[in-house]
């Protein structure tokens, strides 16, 4: 049986298998896609102590190395389900079951879509909520970004360097970003803002987005929309275990330990605070920290 | 009137001056001697998430790098004295007198000392805590390191490139750190491990260390003593302020901040359960976070 299994290889998670390794506990980290979680999706940071301005993606390859480096056991699996029992905890992936004495939840965010009908089917096709892994799809193009937030805004600025034309658009009457970022927004010539506006629907034709359709009736022609609507924390599947708040929330005490012994939750799917790349890193030393106690 | 200042640019200062920056605060921050903290005593590190290794003085340098590209108000001040009241606290350096709404202490722990009569006087001259800053010093030299932890070991292993030959003075019979370190210090052939000893007198010939004189009367020739017997939180100043356990720990609620207002205190000098580089980071973008709430 494992020690503990780390769901989610986000920096949260990274950092507790970095811990967790280093305290000789036998450990194993799961991860569906990209290692680096949300990091992938940031364009560029620069509030991350020890380094001056580095690339999400790079950020998350800076991760993913010392991952290796240190030999923490990791699988490219999707956890699909988690049984638990006073002996044991199950983790279970489309390719294995797993037992392990403790899991940390570090599943982190998703982004949040709008709702509309045909919108998954064009996710990768025209539709993303990465403009840093899509951005260079639509060079020269007009595109639409939705969102009224830090993210939409300077999302909106890295892709007025490679699209045509950035249509943004938002349903209220002001932004809710940073000033010096609305200020930038506006001052870019090829961004045109539209605000007090929903998408209705998506036009297709061949396979491909054409348009879309405000509702206001106005039709925009864009070849790719972007979406950056906000976040919701990532923990479907930890619902049946009434562990989650009314916003999918996972609630942890200060260790990070939720009211099940051994189920901690870290990062951007925990109940906290702050919610910041240090801080996640910082919740993974702790749980590991706590497991470790116990494991003794 | 600035709204915070920091006192420490170690790491959790340094992160917190970097969230204040960014939020728009008023902050000044102060360093007696070189920014990093204990960073500068650290010789490699491999647990801070985004560096597969890095050493203790490059991380320094990154992190002093970042704070000069946001252009964060630093100087390079020892704070002697603090004054609190109601409407404002009040920070003394030798240059003069800072007024502010909120302090962040953030001055981590100094290394303790053996006690001796004279060792002071051999600071940096024969007497060392840091094996990474003097080390080159005793190069084809004879020296003794005192301690029986990680640190001590670590360091010797450190020094036995350099040094001649290291002797290893412990007071107890085991060493209480990692196995592979105790592994590694028991194989070097110019490490001698002496268990169950003290050193009683620092012997000295014309203003340089000559020899040690342990308990057990045995004099050993040596030309430096590296001194490993842990740390102490850097908190004198602020014992009066009755925020300090008998240990000399700040105590410190969720979001660090003491039992007066305004006053806070993160990372290695503060009373809570991990102390880590990447906690200290974490700990300052909480801090700041709880200030900037209030400042609004």
């Amino acid at each position: 049986m494992l020690d503990v299994i780390i769901i989610g290889m986000g920096i949260g998670g990274i950092t507790a298998g970095i811990y967790a390794k280093r305290a000789g506990l036998n450990v194993l980290m799961f991860e569906k896609s990209a290692p680096g979680g949300i990091l992938q999706n940031i364009d560029k940071i620069t509030n991350y102590p020890g380094f001056e301005e580095v690339g999400g993606a790079q950020l998350a390859t800076h991760l993913f190395n010392q991952v290796k480096k240190l030999n923490i056991p990791y699988k490219m699996e999707e956890v699909i389900d988690i049984e638990l029992s006073d002996e044991k905890k199950i983790v279970i992936t489309k390719n294995g079951r797993y037992e392990t004495q403790n899991i940390i939840v570090a599943t982190g965010r998703i982004p949040k879509y709008l709702g509309l009908d045909n919108e998954k089917d064009f996710l990768g096709r025209g539709i993303s909520t990465c403009a840093t892994c899509d951005g260079f799809l639509y060079k020269g193009e007009d595109i639409a970004v939705v969102g009224s937030g830090n993210s939409a805004l300077q999302e909106s600025l890295h892709l007025a360097k490679l699209a045509s034309k950035v249509y943004l658009l938002h349903r209220g009457v002001e932004f809710k970003a940073e000033d010096a970022l609305v200020e930038a927004v506006k001052n870019t010539p090829n961004i045109e803002i539209i605000g007090g506006v929903n998408i209705k629907k998506i036009n297709e034709k061949d396979g491909k987005i054409e348009s879309v359709l405000l509702d206001n009736e106005k039709v925009i022609n864009v070849k790719g929309v972007f979406i950056y609507i906000g976040y919701r924390p990532n923990t479907d599947l930890f619902k049946k275990f009434d562990i989650t708040n009314i916003n999918g929330d996972i609630i942890v005490d200060e260790n990070f330990e939720t009211e099940i012994a051994g189920l901690y939750a870290i990062g951007d799917c925990a109940k906290k605070g702050v919610y910041q790349l240090v801080t996640a890193a910082s919740d993974g030393a702790i749980a590991v920290s706590n497991i470790e106690k116990f494991s003794k």
